[in-house]
């Protein structure tokens, strides 16, 4: 059996007790690290499960998934997710080649960013698109990420940003002589994120275009949620571009219309005063 | 500390370590029982937790909160709700009127329905606002949960359709008379929500208008996600209107465009031969 498991977002114990005994019951545990990570690192998950851990990169995943489902057919195997299996990143490659390959497989869920940012406030049936920020280079600065807020806000819904993460980045000169030496990896923190927002915003302005999101659109930052040290605050995008927020990882959320019960759980989390708050923030209409 | 518990989606196990050691460290502990259901009952999760649970109504939550709160300031107290405390339902107004009373909260996540139907293959990011379904009566027969899945169809994106649940409703005569006897709760399966479906797509073809979605387009119907009997089926929406699925909790999703790999998913869980499934999926143009 082949055993997808969802670690949950904060720490070793945000595992459920199905899932422990699953990981405690396989020969043989993966440990997914290339999408997301928890607070905790590899060493305080082996220490609580009792378990080694192997290390799974993408390209063991997508490359060497048959020697991962090896005799997994005759004995159990497990692959553990940050989050869910089927949040942010979903692992039905690796469904479907276990399939494929007649290995029967069951998913443990867990929270996952995707439902866990609720805490804030906001209702989860209230969220359009999720969409992806991209770090940008100096010479590819992508936007459609922008345009898809833009049109979750013309209909009035909210727009969860995931950040993005590198892991196992090259340096160019690295790359080029095909030495396999990585760069530390990067996690987008919201000041990045809404730096680039609003560098979008300038840009339209400038080309006469109107955009629907400006520097004064209540957002949400967050940071290690379900963590014991998670935070959450509240403020304008102009405000989220300086918002310290500490270690990663960090979503962003634009708002839409907002019920007043929304914008009464948001305002327990603002950086500005309620007046400002109440001002800039659009009100559903129920 | 008020403790808000996910309890997640199939049995007793499905707690988070991190929960259950919470829920084993509170003085009350309460079982929100009114939006949700767990396979198994109340007697099984106090057998697990060792501990006794204090159900929660509607009417508890809504108009007792105080009492529910009493003593949460030097006290632990626990609220346990299936799903994610902050997913299909959110439980902003209990947050809200601790956080008024100067006591602290903590959330334990864990999963909800709105990221679990990623099991089935579709991926969460192409999903637009998700409706809830409501059982119809002789003389209400609602459509705006129509509109919102015709408009995420045309942004090509998937709908999660959440089912209605009808807990502790009267009868007229009983709600006349003033006494408080209920009828057995409902649940909403995939066959009934289809059958409204298709009820509005002959009524708008009656008038002239044509929908988006029609009685060929795919559809996914899940019954107990993440339970140890869940069943997931993929066909058309004709077929949801015919599979049997077995007991509650329901949920139905409207496909929008599909990627290659979210296909050859819902392929697994096909009622239809493939090649009729082919015909009527809308590919996605990536």
């Amino acid at each position: 059996m082949l055993y997808l498991v969802g670690l949950g977002l904060g720490d070793a114990k945000d595992i459920t007790v199905k899932g422990l005994e699953a990981v405690r019951r396989c020969h043989r545990v993966y440990l997914e690290a290339y999408t997301s990570v928890l607070t905790v690192g590899k060493e305080a998950l082996e220490e609580f499960y009792g378990k080694e851990l192997i290390l799974a990169d993408r390209e063991m995943v997508e490359q060497e998934a048959d020697s991962l489902l090896k005799e997994a057919d005759v004995c159990d195997v497990a692959f553990l997710v940050v989050g869910d299996p089927f949040g942010a990143t979903t692992h039905s490659d690796l469904v479907l080649r276990a399939v494929k390959l007649g290995i029967p497989y069951k998913v443990i869920h867990n929270a996952s960013i995707m439902n866990a940012v609720g805490c804030c406030g906001l209702q989860l049936y209230n969220f359009g698109e999720t969409v992806s920020i991209v770090f940008w280079t100096d010479t590819w600065k992508p936007e459609s990420f922008f345009d898809k807020i833009e049109k979750n806000r013309q209909n009035g819904m909210h727009t969860l940003c995931l950040l993005d993460i590198k892991m196992k980045e090259q340096s160019l000169e690295n790359l080029m002589k095909g030495r396999k030496i990585y760069e530390p990896p990067r996690y987008m923190s919201v000041n990045q994120a809404a730096e680039q927002l609003l560098a979008i915003i300038q840009n339209r302005r400038l080309q006469g275009e109107k955009a629907e999101i400006t520097e004064d659109t209540i957002c949400v930052g967050l940071a290690r949620v379900g963590a014991p040290d998670e935070k959450i605050v509240s403020g304008t995008l102009q405000q989220m571009s300086t918002v310290e927020l500490g270690a990663p990882l960090h979503s962003l959320i634009v708002t839409g219309n907002m019920h007043p019960l929304e914008l009464e759980m948001l305002k327990l989390f603002s950086v500005v005063d309620s007046s400002t708050f109440e001002n800039n923030a659009c009100q559903r209409i129920t």
